[in-house]
């Protein structure tokens, strides 16, 4: 097991779902939004990204308090084709769009074989895993592209001229927990920089260039400057497929033209998603198939580790582990989100002090 | 400019074409078939992936010669959903497969929006962005993923237990030459690695390990270690779910079960693609989405370098200047591959020395 980040405070999962569900209501969004919003948020919690979870009620409760973006919840197919949509999110929560376009896109695909949407007019839409395993329950494989603020310079570059932006691939398996690929492009998700700046920590090296296109180790310093992809040219290359997937495509911002999320709070972001779903039982048997994915992971598990290496970890594998480790232990938070989790419920909520959902150690 | 690899000898490109046609049909592919896949070679060498080029040709003709694949040239759609199928290469070549199941993926898209294929009983295709790239003329982005015989380590292992699984997303623009990303999965493409091993010359560390897991600078030691995967646990979760969508679902070989190209050559490889191509029309406005690609390039091209950086490219870009520099300058040849060819005329062909259609300095 790869060692856990370690948390200053362990929340109550249910309470603390019910705490930012009350805060969100509060601020103006309809209950079965928040719910969807907070489930997004608490399960990236749950999964150990804590980069996409509740460190990002204060931003999205303040997009939502300001009016930046629509509460109708209503989404629209604006281009329509058998297997394929272009759909306007109309400036809904990202959350909210992007279930509905993924659950769209399952439909189609039950009887087209495969089906995708590119979607405009989207804000953040939380951790990509949420859509692609969407896709799980049908047994299909699901696909979730989205682009992001630019905070990432390309490959040779020093200039933000594009997001992290993420990919989420998730496959099922049968004895084993799906395959689930969910990765940002950039060589550390961005959100991680956030959480180090929000709790006033270094970041490694290597992570980011500073205003002046030289590496740093301080967080705020690196969320003035950019973020670098992964895989040198290759995640560089990745990203930019992603803006052309989500963004171009869908008539989104792209690139260095997209709306940021942590400044200018009343003006749409206008990103762009992408999502996918491949139906497995028009193509193949589905128990085959699961148990072809099931041999993969039997066949990796069981392999020769290089020198240095305890385990090796399938797609997914340590978001799982981390789901049954902290329902138990409780959501890890700093005293960053802790403070800011208090004012919010003092702000919108019912003022309930988030130190009450503590866990004991 | 990035510094172009040096070759012992520039060929014509025509006469190269014709001769390796010849080599092909004399080895007993019909001559329709041989066109396809000399085109697939020779296009590999012009744009200056050499790795994927007539160096390949030994291996080729020996597979064909041996009768250790069909050459009937028919392939099967065994599954079949509007948008989806699921098509037996019948183990035919793997350029002859890929392009007719390419061109059928093209045809669905055409009335879906999205179309997809997942294809087994295949054998090596070539270079991927052959594939994606047959989209383009009909204003479509192509996508193709192919697995690869076992020479890659899970990120953290040592093992070979997937393949250097490539893949490939293209898409068009308008002023500027289309977008073209085309990767292998692994830190190089392990043909360079062959390539290396036929001209006898040493590999950057990092690219591999041998067979004791150990770093290796030898090409030879390294061919029969592993190659690592790109962006470290990334690419690693890139290649197995590319495994997942090209082989398992199609019900090909995969992960450590795949046959090697380079031997048993009577064997089946049974390799697995996946090809999809997205109708940009159904969706958007080709013009407006090439436009946006187009302002991509623009903003990127026109972005502040890194120090030590002269250009930032895209994806594609040098192998469109290559392509150009190639056709002029003739296809890049080094003394083995040289000889393997002057080897394969006399066995196979009309016996031209492939000497004759070495082009002036």
């Amino acid at each position: 097991m790869a060692e856990r980040e370690r948390f200053d405070s362990y929340l109550d999962p249910a309470g603390t779902r019910a705490l930012c569900e009350r805060i969100l209501t509060g601020a103006g969004l309809p209950a079965d939004q928040s719910a969807v919003v907070v489930d997004n948020l608490v399960r990236a919690d749950l999964r150990g990204i804590s980069s996409h979870g509740i460190s990002r009620m204060a931003v999205y409760t303040g997009r939502v308090a300001s009016g930046g973006l629509s509460t109708d919840g209503r989404i629209e197919i604006v281009s329509d084709a058998p297997a394929a949509m272009r759909i306007d999110a109309r400036n809904n929560m990202g959350a909210v769009a992007g279930t509905q376009a993924m659950r769209l896109v399952i439909e189609r695909a039950r009887t087209c074989g495969i089906a995708a949407a590119t979607v405009f007019n989207g804000n953040h839409y939380g951790f990509a895993a949420y859509y692609s395993m969407m896709a799980l329950e049908s047994d299909m494989i699901g696909v979730a592209l989205s682009n992001a603020p630019p905070t990432m310079a390309p490959w040779g570059g020093m200039a933000p001229m594009m997001g992290t932006n993420p990919f989420s691939i998730a496959a099922p398996a049968a004895k084993h927990r799906p395959l689930v690929l969910d990765c940002a492009s950039s060589y550390v998700a961005r959100g991680k920089i956030n959480l180090a700046d929000i709790e006033k920590k270094p970041i490694p090296e290597g992570w980011a260039l500073d205003a002046d296109g030289h590496s740093t180790t301080d967080a705020a310093a690196a969320l003035a400057g950019v973020v670098l992809p992964f895989g040198t040219y290759k995640g560089s290359g990745i990203a930019i497929m992603i803006d052309v997937l989500s963004a171009v495509l869908s008539g989104a911002s792209f690139g260095m033209h997209v709306g940021q999320l942590y400044r200018d709070a009343d003006t749409p972001q206008n990103l762009g998603h992408f999502f996918a779903a491949i139906h497995i039982g028009m193509l193949s048997d589905p128990v085959a198939f699961k148990a072809g994915v099931d041999q993969i992971v039997d066949d990796i598990k069981g392999s020769r580790k290089a020198p240095g290496t305890d385990e090796i970890f399938l797609p997914g594998e340590l978001e799982f582990e981390n789901e049954i480790y902290y329902m138990k232990k409780g959501i890890g938070v700093g005293a960053g989100v802790l403070r800011d989790l208090r004012n919010l419920s003092q702000t919108y909520g019912d003022g309930t002090d988030p130190e009450i959902l503590q866990k004991p150690e």
